[in-house]
């Protein structure tokens, strides 16, 4: 809190927040005696925890630069405008599934929204070894209130324009998924990381494999140039916090519009990689590691057949116009649109799992395996998975193959 | 010149272009003795040309109303402005095919342009039984270069991004396409017009047919969803001028990111419908027809081949980075990329195709057919090739498959 672009001290924020009547509203009481602690557990931003008598409220501030390397790495502060407009985006669609946002400063780059009482961070609870039942029909619930909700299926052309417009200029966060996603780890670069030296050899086959490498670019190709719905972005297992009974959706700074099977693919690598991780540990994970692939297969067949009902129901937007398929059968249609969405899916996933292993933003249940020859094991597992799903996604006609395929490599 | 939302009078317009010295220097001499003479053969805008003793240049302005309907009909000016960043940046990649621009301004909705001396209007010269030998050659080069030259190939996505994010915002445009090519023509539609009664029951056929209006929605949704390159965005034979040995694109007011195969599909969607028209006429025209089918051949081949070669040697862009495929031949996966861009521009212009044959702005190749019996026969072998193309796009691997499906249909 002594960096000069940080909101530098707990009064500074309290006035920002106290001088905005709804938020004042929320928390209660005077100002004066509100609570404000440091939360961040994050790479990129300052996150504090601001309570009063009513209740609580999570603050998000960005500074002008990646919080855990400093000024050195800058990025735009206005990524908290970006995660702001998808919050209320994604709200509109889905909101039990996404804090309320009660407040974003545009000069002071700060974001306010509830503060999620008793909730954990899933990662977390995967490297803890913990099981959510209720969370694989949440998540799918979610991914298809979000993605049908903000596509050419649900809105006019008109609106969804506006919105892509707006979202089109979150330039500098999407080159980070451009570079970190689909490019770095296919080369020799400074911020790649991996268990070393055990994975030497397969990090040297994956930057000579050309096969893989047009595949991941025909996947880049697809982040850059399609704009099917407002994606989360990022929505990894630390993207998501859990309670004894709901999930909530946090951190859209990566917000774009951009093709649905990013987000999708990204949530099931991280189940995925959650599974290979649980792996290594002894039997005592075995109920978690069942858990997980069936989490997996719920997300995609929850996802399926949400999207499919959403697009019986609720479709107003401009693609396939209602009044040209009076007493049509649109079924075969959406089942047909669901498979390519299905392998769209798997490539994406399986880009994300790579990524995971080899680049800059390791994930703690791989990290957390403190013996290397283990971990390595791990990783080596999830690495063939990955390379497939890539490379031959239409191998796969449904999840369970996908987690028959987990379970072999 | 009497609505009170045209330029009013010449010397208004003058007065405008007098203010602006590059234009001045351009047009030489005194302002006060330059000419002005309205050339307007559009329906959207006034078009005039202004000379002076040192040259000449052509002026549109736009109406905050499509100009054949009148204020009933509300458009948005501000097209203009759209169509002056679109020539622009489609100079930086194709300047000898787009005429230079001298003059826009955002208040009166003014574009002024080079005028195209001794050029006149390709459906024109289609109508009059002309062959123009070179046309073909060219319009290849004029694709391939402003497509390549605005996808993620060749750009950085920072930048793409930022032309993404300023031509979504030509909403009311595009959308007169979403309406116009994708939808109205399937419904009843007052706007709707064709050859009655001779071809009702095509017409009724046509509503009735679900493969093909699945197929359409499909191509809508590529419309809508698909940010490949910056395109013309109504690219048929009345935006290309042409000389004894040149051609000149103008009329970019439809200017949107999209699919590529859009444009592509639009131009050979009307040397398709140059070629029908022809043959209503006698064998006088024999030499024209068969000049056509070439043309036909040689857009799609002349522009698969300089893109293949642009791809090959101006690859800046963000996609399929340069550093991953160091020694490796790509050329297969241009190949393949080609081949996917082919069938979806087949299905784009058996799209365009069809709305021109029934919709609101049916082309001088057929209108000028006077006996109905004739032009319904003409306009019932298109509408056959056409609807081949958008249900079937993937039977056909060459342009010389097409052109011979043309002289069966
Ligand atoms: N609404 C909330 N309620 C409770 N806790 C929250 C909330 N939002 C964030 N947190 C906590 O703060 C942490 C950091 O939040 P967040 O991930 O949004 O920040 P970040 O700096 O963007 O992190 P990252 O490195 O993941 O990009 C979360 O992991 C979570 O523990
Ligand atoms: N640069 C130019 N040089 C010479 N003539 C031109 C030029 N630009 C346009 N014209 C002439 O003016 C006519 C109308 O131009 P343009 O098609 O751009 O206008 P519009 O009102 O948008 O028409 P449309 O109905 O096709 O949309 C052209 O058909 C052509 O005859
Ligand atoms: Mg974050
Ligand atoms: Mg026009």
């Amino acid at each position: 809190m002594t960096d000069p672009a940080a909101p530098t001290d707990p009064a500074a924020l309290l006035g920002h927040l106290a001088g905005h009547p709804a938020l004042a509203d929320r928390l209660g009481g005077d100002p004066a005696r509100w609570s404000v602690r440091e939360i961040g557990d994050g790479n990129v931003n300052f996150v504090y925890v601001v309570r009063g008598p009513n209740g609580a409220v999570c603050v998000k501030q960005a500074p002008p630069y990646v919080r855990v390397a400093g000024p050195s790495w800058a990025l735009t502060p206005r990524r908290v405008l970006f995660e702001h407009r998808a919050v209320v985006e994604h709200r509109l669609h889905a909101p039990e599934f996404v804090p309320k946002p009660w407040y974003v400063d545009a000069e002071s780059h700060l974001l306010a929204v509830d503060f999620l009482e008793g909730h954990t961070v899933m990662r977390g609870e995967l490297v803890d070894g913990a099981l959510h039942p209720h969370f694989a029909a949440q998540a799918a619930r979610y991914l298809a209130d979000t993605l049908f909700g903000t596509s050419d299926l649900a809105l006019t052309a008109t609106r969804k324009r506006e919105l892509a417009a707006f979202f089109e200029t979150n330039t500098a966060m999407c080159r980070i998924m451009e570079d970190m996603v689909f490019t770095e780890i296919y080369l020799p670069h400074p911020r790649n990381r991996w268990t070393s030296p055990e994975l030497d050899d397969d990090v040297r086959r994956l930057r000579d494999d050309t096969e893989l490498k047009l595949a991941v670019s025909r996947l880049k190709s697809r982040y850059l140039s399609s704009r099917d719905a407002l994606l989360h972005g990022d929505l990894h297992t630390g993207s998501i916090m859990v309670s004894a009974d709901g999930i909530a959706v946090i951190d859209q700074e990566f917000a774009c519009y951009g093709p649905m099977g990013f987000d999708i693919g990204t949530l099931l690598a991280h189940l995925l990689i959650g599974y290979f991780a649980a792996g290594a540990h002894g039997p005592e994970r075995a109920a978690q590691r069942a858990w997980l692939l069936s989490a997996v297969e719920e997300v995609w067949e929850g996802f399926r057949a949400r999207f499919a009902e959403l697009w019986r129901t609720r479709a107003a937007g401009d693609a396939y116009p209602a009044a040209l398929f009076d007493g049509v059968d649109l079924e075969p249609e959406r089942q047909r649109y669901l498979d390519a969405l299905f392998a769209e899916s798997l490539g994406f996933c399986g880009a994300e799992i790579l990524r995971r292993v080899i680049g800059f933003a390791r994930p703690d249940d791989f990290t957390t395996l403190k013996d290397p020859a283990t971990r390595a094991a791990a990783e080596r597992r999830a690495l063939a998975l990955a390379r497939s799903l890539v490379t031959e996604p239409g191998r796969y006609r449904t999840a369970a193959e996908v987690t028959e395929a987990a379970r072999q490599a």
